[in-house]
């Protein structure tokens, strides 16, 4: 049953909260294709933000963009065994380029002599293609590092999905990068790796894990896989980004060789590393309440939105005036601002829209205030209200902004180690991941078997997040026995139940 | 023949000089995929540039983005006529969700269990699958206009394609405009229009004739389209820009009302627009030339290259570090500038590769030339090459570029007047247009029929550009006598032949 918002509350049904919320916030809608959805201008708007965050970041440290054919040649995929099998069962397929008009006069049919000689998948990734075009862009050592990065839409045919964490259809970046050595590969991947967790912690307000994917959970064609982790409020864990190191893997599946300093002839290492339009999804499922949408400061389409009051014509033509100089003020310093003059709305019914829409400060405009000299600042996060004279409002937005944005992250900081925890009897983690909910983040021994790895997960549905690259406590790094099986473990990893 | 830098002359064979430049200033590349292409970082630079600009002068006239999905139901594709007239015999037709190993042991297979109920068309425009989302968001005149853009990859299955002017896939930005009343509506395609002008002016220096598509050249399912047209050094036209009023056509076609502020039911108006990568094509053949691509300076993704000289190690070390120091200044003052410290290469090597890849200015930084105080800075566009003294050289260059832009506008604006002609008889119409090459563009009295049109078309393979705006001399708007049929003409109308 939802609030008189429309929108479930969380501890009633976090599922169906998430739905309404993504709904009633005016991120997206629904479309008429199968598990693909509309991002709606104001969801839009934050991707814009994220993306422009990001490119800077890819940009600073040495890559540009470029842009790679939508469709792959089906003979491509097939390419690269272990690649081919992670995404075979998801494609869109190609296989016609026309229509006609149907015989019996109603509507069209697929032109069957528009068949295509070879099927053509629409990317699900693009390694394969990109591959194959490095096949004639890299000759020589000279010709490295490549640095290159790709803005774009990917399809991967979903069984199940879900607005922003799971859809057919998805927007995300996705890097390709050549190197000369296993070193430089492994730097790059690294480095990646570190951008996206400074983007997720410092931009997003998102606390994450980094760590090493194990062997049963890593990219397909991967030599191995790194993540960032982030733990929802119904503490369940999600991937948030994934920065692949690929061995010379594709190298070799596309015969991509160079000539090196010494004049010999060796395949080439590679990396790719992808986010995606699910990091709205992380943001909304760790972030925002009740109310609605919570939008990180650095992020948030609205950053504030304004309010003016005033019954009669006169009123306005004060609050309008202060409001419109206000705004102006504002945006003349970097920030996203918005007045809302609707007339036939009331100020409570415009501060649940706006609440719901992830406005993250509130003016609120009065003639009695003014009078005073003052206006009222609303901040969504914590909803404190205060007093601020008129002359300190353009000041104080911004550090409030600022003290939202730190008080995100250190909030869902707190959540995470509240919800960290470590087990070492089978009955224990059993019982912890009992019953439908998530368990947080749970830190056991594993014996690094695959085997292993895939009982625990039927038994309990909680998997492998990351084998963390720097232990969170200490002794998280000694060995100890596996939870399941009791052989020998090395250190802990990270278990939970995942989107 | 191409000529030492691996470009054929633009007089011995413009077509062949095109597609030689695209590939030599690494703009673009072949892909494994039919007539699909990849655009390499230097392009894609430009095409960013280009997006921030159109985006900005988007959002500064009331337009937010929002995306849509790739794929498009067959049968939203069959409610508007005309639409489905002009799309389906180009499309990329989803058929299947899945592949399987092949059981002959080989590869993989199209699975035929995973068939689709109802193909999907990768969308070749938006029309459809918008006007079909639009429906539930317009209840009421208060939901009006909505102005909504989205940059996106579309697919029309051309069978002749060539990179960046007519390629499978490619780039582009379509906007979708709801409206109130026809006037509304109309006022947006005009506004964009503007837009597209003042983008190709000013930015992109290209002077474009304005104006209104004849009713056999319209967008398949407009009530009207209006154009922008670009002429080439080879004197043919190329539509750089489309704007449409569509009329109700799309709301009738998804059943699109609001009520309105007198409370009856109406349906909507609406607009749609968009340019695309097409526009790198039209920059190259405009303004470049023998010695590789031109870039105006605005949109440049190298305005300035910087080449160190020096033999020995304490020469570089004096010239790099007065490059570094000019390119950290250009830099911080918003210029786009490189600094070539390749020490294989030659300087003249250096000097015909950045010419080739559009960089607009080149500082030439020599121990002599340092010894004097001074550098050599030469502009691509004149090839001119002057002496500046190091300290007026962060000042000079904004100056040189300023020049540059205006020059690239002046020069093809008075190649285009040069090549704008008026033509009275059949004879010299037709004689104008014989043989291979273009013929400018050619100001001719047409009575209005588009079998006319489809005949002169026929005999010439010129076709109606446009229907100028504005005259360009006042008489242009003079009634005459049709150069085909010798029928009543109001006014004349402008052929070409075109790309």
């Amino acid at each position: 049953m939802s609030n008189n918002l429309g929108v479930t509350p969380r501890d009633q049904d976090f599922s169906a909260w998430y739905n309404d919320l993504v709904i009633k916030a005016d991120l997206a809608d629904d479309s008429a294709v199968r598990g693909c959805m509309v991002i709606k201008p104001l969801g839009y708007a934050l991707w814009e933000n994220m993306q422009r965050a990001l490119d800077d970041m890819f940009k600073a440290t040495g890559h540009v963009n470029a842009y790679f054919p939508l469709f792959i040649p089906k003979s491509f995929l097939e390419k690269e065994a272990d690649h081919v099998e992670g995404f075979a069962k998801e494609c869109a397929v190609v296989t016609h380029h026309r229509l006609k008009a149907n015989p019996n006069g109603h509507g069209l049919i697929v032109d069957p002599e528009a068949k295509l000689e070879e099927e053509l998948i629409v990317r699900p990734t693009s390694e394969t293609v990109i591959w194959n075009t490095y096949r004639n862009w890299i000759q020589s050592y000279r010709d490295l590092p490549l640095l290159i990065n790709q803005w774009a839409n990917v399809v991967r045919w979903e069984m199940r999905t879900r607005k922003f964490l799971r859809t057919t259809e998805f927007l995300w970046q996705e890097g390709h990068t050549a190197h000369a050595t296993y070193e430089e590969a492994e730097e790059e991947s690294r480095k990646i790796l570190e951008v996206y967790r400074t983007f997720a912690e410092e931009w997003m307000g998102v606390p994450v894990l980094v760590g090493m994917k194990s062997e049963n959970e890593k990219f397909a064609g991967a030599h191995h896989t790194y993540t960032i982790e982030a733990l929802t409020q119904d503490v369940r864990a999600i991937q948030a980004g994934t920065s692949h190191h690929l061995g010379q893997n594709f190298a070799k599946a596309f015969d991509v060789k160079f000539q090196s300093k010494e004049g010999t002839l060796e395949y080439v290492y590679a990396t790719s590393w992808g986010v995606s339009t699910r990091l709205i999804g992380t943001l909304i499922m760790v972030h925002s309440d009740d109310k609605g949408f919570v939008a990180p400061p650095r992020l948030a389409p609205v950053q504030v939105v304004i309010v003016p009051m005033g019954r009669d014509e006169e009123t306005r033509n004060r609050t309008y005036g202060v409001s419109d100089q206000f705004a102006a003020d504002l945006a003349a310093a970097g920030i996203r601002v918005r007045v809302d003059k609707r007339e036939k709305e009331s100020p409570g019914h415009k501060y649940n829209y706006w609440e719901m829409r992830g406005a993250c400060t509130r003016i609120e405009v009065g003639p009695r205030d003014l009078d005073a000299g003052t206006v009222i600042i609303a901040r969504r996060d914590t909803g404190d209200k205060e007093t601020v004279s008129v002359d300190h409002v353009v000041a104080r937005i911004p550090e409030i902004l600022a003290d939202m944005q730190a008080n995100l992250f250190a909030k869902a900081k707190a959540f995470n180690l509240a919800n960290t925890h470590r087990v070492d009897t089978w009955e224990e983690f059993e019982s912890m991941f009992a019953g439908e909910g998530g368990a947080g983040f749970v830190l056991a021994h594993w014996d690094e078997s695959i085997l292993t790895a895939e009982k625990i997960a039927e038994k309990t549905k909680a998997t492998i997040r990351c084998i963390p690259l720097e232990p969170l406590l200490p002794s998280d790094a000694e060995p100890g026995r596996c939870i399941l099986t009791g052989n020998p473990s090395p250190r802990r990893v990270v278990f939970a139940k995942a989107y």
